[in-house]
């Protein structure tokens, strides 16, 4: 289809009423409309209605045509099926929002696109409009036929300084329509914080019993492996957390460490698997145990994402482990309110597609590997 | 006693195997040892073995004399129970540390001091010793007759900066006896960070049926009235966490939120209390909202300490509210494997005691203030 490029990432443009298509455009014009483009190797198909997608550009400055002409990317039209105005929610567009996702997943299935990266949609009004839908994430296993995936959010502690940069260079019409001032965005491979979740959108009280050896040793599983596959590490070292404050202080404030977690633990480093723990949550984020972490694993989402958000800056992302494909994504929602107005900043998303970009290189060396090991 | 001083603090050198004595030492001579002492109206009682700090004050290269000459401080003495070794906990001295802490106690109860600040102990082997002991909080409460307390952390994240340049500046035996080279300590007036907690030592699966509406009150209408009397903000801001991820999405991940904590900030509102939320806390800890507030308040422990304690970098301190007297402590353990070295960093210290001078400040400046509004 594109036989000129390496690569092919397919976007999903999300809830047409949210920031998705505009942050879309955004982020592949800072990448793209340079003197040296970010992926000269690498097409993308973005998934979305042809006439929302030009007005959203345009509504923050972005000169649609000339990124379409810069050969790096084409638009896989879906209509609409109400119109969408920035910010105000339509129940109608969940089929659309919907159908853009398939599209993604059967793209991905079909091995037409090395990786798909989603913009942000709102559960609630698909919900609402009478679709259950608990999530991309949940989405995307169930598609995939994927009985267990983990969610992993990761970004850069060392980046705030070049965060600072890149949000006072956020493009006016003019700088993005001067294409030579754009600034080169940083890459991925940068990553020096990465956090996945052992349960992810639970309440509160039912995570302690959400806990088992088995899944535990699951998740360890394929995180381990999926680092070593899409990340290119060669051993990870994942760092765990406790269950409990402290870690349980050995049984005096909670018994899951003792009975789930360090079972879990010796399992998976009888299978060689470098998973340490489990360590107190409020001590473990600390630089010098985050040096020696690839990973750390928190045991429930509050544990484990406010620190990593705190650290990431709004440059975080977020990543679906466990998948037969890989899926990247922005670590925030569709932020209604900005929408339309240019205010909102693709520094996530670009990140969100550098990352995709860099797993599908990771992905094809390993398997250009192991074909040639046989 | 001292009757040149407007202030006078105590501080506890807490368990004598670990860094508490040394750390005391560089953090007074760090502060007191310059051309302009850090607090010229404030005299400290040191409590502790004056053989064991003489001894931990000149491993680490503090000239402990020089320190007693500068008039600051005196040493009110409590002979060990037995000898201590640095890094080596001996149950013996279980009474001892807590005799300091006796001291202390009933000293500010009959207002002999202003304020105390606690180095740490080692809570498993006074357990070990037969003395129930669950912690510092827990007993101050007890010994001072108090129902509820509530537990904050508080430091600076815009320190990182200063923060580096204190690490580099850590003292070696040359520079502290050059007393004119040390660096200046900053002011904790300066905090921006305060996270309170909601629960504290409780294992994760009992967190959600602890929380009911009037403790939750209380809670807030301690923090609001500490704030005002002892930190000196008129009307204290604080952002509440839900207890659930997405503080429950309306319900879809938990009912706490709407059952407990809603109520209960429609509660402290009709009070006057500036108590907002309850906000997802991932997404809460972000400078746009950390920014607004005066104290955020966590559910409970692994919540909000992760994040605190990242980025307040090993500068964080402990505050109890609630007390009849002011306390404050530093956010670190005994570091055994640190003890006698001199690597222990004072950052932490020297910000508990600051926060004790300036709160000591703040308490008396409110209580003349309603003597003379009477």
């Amino acid at each position: 289809m594109h036989p000129g490029f390496a690569f092919k990432i397919a976007i999903t443009t999300g809830e047409p009423a949210g920031v998705g298509p505009e942050l879309t455009a955004l982020a592949l014009a800072r990448a793209l409309l340079t003197e040296s483009p970010a992926w000269p190797d690498t097409h993308f198909t973005v998934l979305g209605d042809t006439a929302l997608l030009e007005t959203r550009a345009k509504a923050v400055g972005v000169d649609w045509f000339a990124l379409l002409a810069t050969g790096y990317l084409t638009v896989r039209h879906q209509g609409l099926a109400a119109p969408a105005r920035a910010g105000q929610l339509n129940a109608k567009n969940s089929q659309y929002v919907l159908a853009l996702l398939d599209a993604a997943i059967d793209g991905a299935l079909a091995e037409n696109f090395d990786a798909i990266v989603t913009a942000p949609l709102q559960k609630s009004v698909i919900n609402e409009f009478g679709i259950p839908f608990t999530g991309h994430t949940e989405y995307l296993a169930a598609r995939t036929g994927t009985a267990q995936v983990v969610m992993m959010l990761a970004g850069s502690r060392t980046a705030r300084t070049e965060s600072a940069v890149l949000a006072t260079a956020t493009p006016t019409s003019a700088s993005v329509q001067n294409s030579a001032r754009l600034p080169k965005i940083s890459r991925v491979l940068g990553h020096d914080f990465r956090v996945a979740l052992a349960t992810t959108h639970l309440p509160l009280k039912e995570v302690a019993a959400a806990l088992t050896i088995d899944k535990l040793m699951a998740t360890l599983g394929i995180i381990d492996f999926n680092l070593r596959r899409d990340f290119g590490i060669r051993q990870p070292r994942i760092l765990v957390t406790g269950l409990n404050p402290h870690a349980g202080e050995q049984g005096h404030l909670g018994h899951e460490e003792i009975e789930v977690i360090i079972p879990a633990l010796e399992q998976a480093q009888a299978l060689g698997i470098d998973a340490r723990g489990p360590y107190p949550a409020d001590t473990l984020f600390q630089p010098r145990y985050l040096d020696q972490a690839d990973c750390v694993l928190a045991m429930y989402h509050d544990q484990g994402l406010p620190v990593l958000k705190y650290a990431t800056f709004g440059r975080g992302i977020n990543v679906t482990l466990g998948l037969p494909i890989i899926r990247t994504s922005v670590d925030h929602g569709t932020a209604l309110d900005l929408a339309g107005t240019g205010q909102a900043d693709p520094a996530s998303l670009l990140e969100a597609i550098d990352a995709a970009v860099v797993m599908a290189r990771h992905r094809r060396f390993t398997q250009l590997n192991l074909v040639s090991s046989i």
